[in-house]
Order: C-alpha cells, then structure tokens, then sequence
C-alpha cells in the first residue's frame, strides 16, 4: 500500500477511535446522569444535530468500512471490540501462549441486576472472545453453539479478565472454551463458556456472503486469516 | 404516588426515552458515516460537550435511578430493554399467552459477520427475554445456565421475532426456552436458547444487594414481582 494511503488511513482509524471513545463517555454520562428533564432534552437535540452532519454520507449494510479488512479480521466498528463502536467497551483482545485474553471494566451501560454487568452482556463478550481464539489458532467459523454457566455475578466497575482458547479443531468445526473472572482472581471463574464455532462451507459463504463488498466495491468474503495472502473473489 | 410527583416521572421518563432515542440514532450514524477525519473529530468534540454537561449530576454504582423500580422490573438503562440506554434497541417486550414476545430490526451497530447479527448479541438479546418471560411468570432470577443452538445467521435490517417461555419452575430455579426467527417465518427458529434461572438465596441477595439504594438512598434489592405490594427492607 503506498504511504500516502496509509498515512490516510491511520488518520482515520484516529479520527474513528476519537469518535467511538467520545461517544463511549457520551453513553455512559447519559445512563448515569441526574440532571433535570431540560438539559437531556438539550443533550437529544444536540445529538440529532451530529447525526444528521454524519449521515451526510453513509455505508448501505453491504459494503465494509473503509478500514475494515475481514481477511485480517479488523472490524472497526465490531460491537464487542471495535474502538469506534459506541457499545464496545471496547475490549482490546491480544494473543497469549495457547490463546486470547482481554481486560475490561464496566460500568453503568452494561448493567443486569442492580451493580452487577447483565448476564446477557457476559455472553455477548465471551461469544467475541471465543471467536477471537479461533481466529489466533488461523482458523475461523461462525457460532454454532454457545453454552454458558454463571457461577457468581460479574461486577461492574471491577477490572476483569477474559480468556478463551481452542479445545479442539476437527474439520469445519473447533470446540473452544473461555471465561470471564476478576483481574485479582483470574483463575475462579465467575462465568464459563464452551463453544462449537463452524467454518460456512463455499457454498453457504456465497449464499450468506455474495453481496459483500468492501470500500470500494470489491466483492469481499469472510475466509480464514492464513488465506489472506492468496488470491480470493477473483480479484 | 401525589399526582404532581406523577407528572414528574412522566416528564423525566419522556426526555430520558428522547435523549436515549437520540443517542441510538447517533451510534447507527456514527457506525455508517462516510464523512472525512475533520467531521469525525467535530463529532467527537460535540460529544465530549455534551457528556460534560450530563455530568453535573451523576448517581453511583449502588444507587438505581430515579425511573427504576426492581419490584416491577422496570430498569430504564437496561441495555437490552431500556428506553434510556443506547445500546439497547431497544426491545419491547410484551406478555403474550404463555410467555413474552419482541420485535426487533437491528443496524450495523449490532454487526459481526458482514450483514449478519453478532451471535453474542443474539445471545444479550436473548437472555433478556428468557429473564423477561420469567418475570412474566412472576418468578425473578438470575442466570444460571444459558445454551444457545445458531441455526442460520441471523440478518440485519430485517424484522426479527424473538418470543420466551417459561418451560419449569421448580424451587428457586426455572427453566425457560426462547428464540429468534424472522418475523415473517415465526415458526422457523433461527437462534434457540434454554436457559436455567436461579433464584438467589435471602443470604445471597443480601451478599450481592446489600448497598443498593434507590434515588432517594433508601435500600433496594430485587424480589418477585408478586412481592412488589409487600414491606421489603424494612420501609
């Protein structure tokens, strides 16, 4: 890629990150504020104000972001990890020996029971670091079955810990296990997941897929990371 | 409730429901603008205005807001549910016969595979109303056990149903199955959940609940709903 371009896409991958995380604090503020009716309406209308100065120009479903690369499994805008979505905590997930880990905190956004994060959020962070495992061991599936056990609740605004590696790859399919735990204690589980992640066959990646394109219009498909150097969708 | 305190609430919840509305409407826009890095960062620096206003009043951790009521369920920020919360869609959940049921049309917010739902947000939506349709049985818990079956990816933009029934109750745990289908082929499940919820303990809802107040600092824990015209804590 010739510099000019890169150095172009660094600055928006800074411009996007600035956003998210603006809009990150935004969300927060706004399920933790106490101040009066008047201000969250002049809070609403200010907001309608950006999205109507963003929506000046818009991605139809279809097509990626200009700095999304499913090949390299960069989702800028992934709803559990990427830092310009707004919902992500983001949770920045780096490999280790054997597998992938993650720190998060959370706080008000994510909340179930009163103080402690939604059981439902527990699992939507282990379904990406599951996925996230497979993608490490160079393979990658979609969700085919996802089990959970919570054995004690997961605190908000408590540093915790997120694990996930492959148990077992066999043909389209790889079991991989994971766990969420405080940071403190990162070998008591407080949640446990188990996983079967299934490659689409060709076929099913052309019917679910075929419409994809990137930035550019190119046609791009989700495949396995170590296919990313060949030559795919003809191009 | 005085009638003027009435209005009140009702204010508050207006504008707590257009500034979440807002704010969804945001996070949709900031995940499929196209504009260049100077828009992106002006966007940004709006958001971070607004948050420093939201922010001069802010509740704790332990202190519910003045809109929630855990007897009745109801929890504005609930990031599934809640009017107030942006990442929720937020899903209305109804009581039908039998159970609860939701519509729902998700954005490229809630993206993973390329125009298809995350499947971990398959899985937050779902144990939102596995929960719901416990309460709608007049049971409360907390999940136990959550496993989910993806039979097909699930599509954005597209009008989902997503409906939960109690299957068995027995003692402090209940069993409860749900699913995702299309609105248009409500029959034909696209995601599968079961699920065990587990009522805690009185010891342990005094272990997880024991600083929860609500706006007015008075204790607060969660309970049945059938218990929402009972003394609780002491009041």
């Amino acid at each position: 890629m010739p510099t000019e371009e890169n150095a172009a896409q660094a600055d928006l991958l800074a411009a996007v990150t600035e956003l998210g995380s603006a809009l990150r604090g935004l969300v927060d503020a706004s399920v933790s504020t106490t101040v009066d009716p008047a201000e969250l309406r002049a809070a609403a209308a200010t907001a309608r104000e950006v999205s109507t100065r963003l929506a000046a120009g818009r991605r139809s479903r279809d097509q990626l972001s200009a700095l999304d690369d499913p090949a390299q499994f960069r989702r800028v805008y992934n709803p559990v990890s990427g830092v310009g979505s707004a919902l992500a905590p983001p949770l920045a997930i780096r490999r280790v020996d054997g597998g992938v880990e993650a720190e998060a905190t959370l706080g008000l956004p994510y909340e179930g029971p009163p103080s402690y994060v939604h059981g439902g959020m527990s699992a939507l962070l282990l379904d990406q670091v599951l996925s996230s495992a497979a993608h490490a061991a160079g393979l990658w599936g979609m969700t085919g079955r996802l089990e959970l056990d919570y054995r004690r609740p997961v605190p908000l605004g408590t540093a915790l810990l997120l694990r996930a590696a492959v148990a077992e790859s066999r043909g389209r399919r790889v079991a991989i296990a994971g766990s969420i735990a405080l940071a403190e204690q990162p070998d008591q589980a407080l949640v446990q997941a188990r996983g079967m992640w299934v490659t689409p066959r060709p076929e099913q990646v052309e019917e679910y897929f075929s419409t994809i394109t990137d930035a550019s219009g190119r046609p791009s498909r989700p495949r396995r990371p170590d296919d990313a150097a060949t030559v795919v969708d003809g191009a």
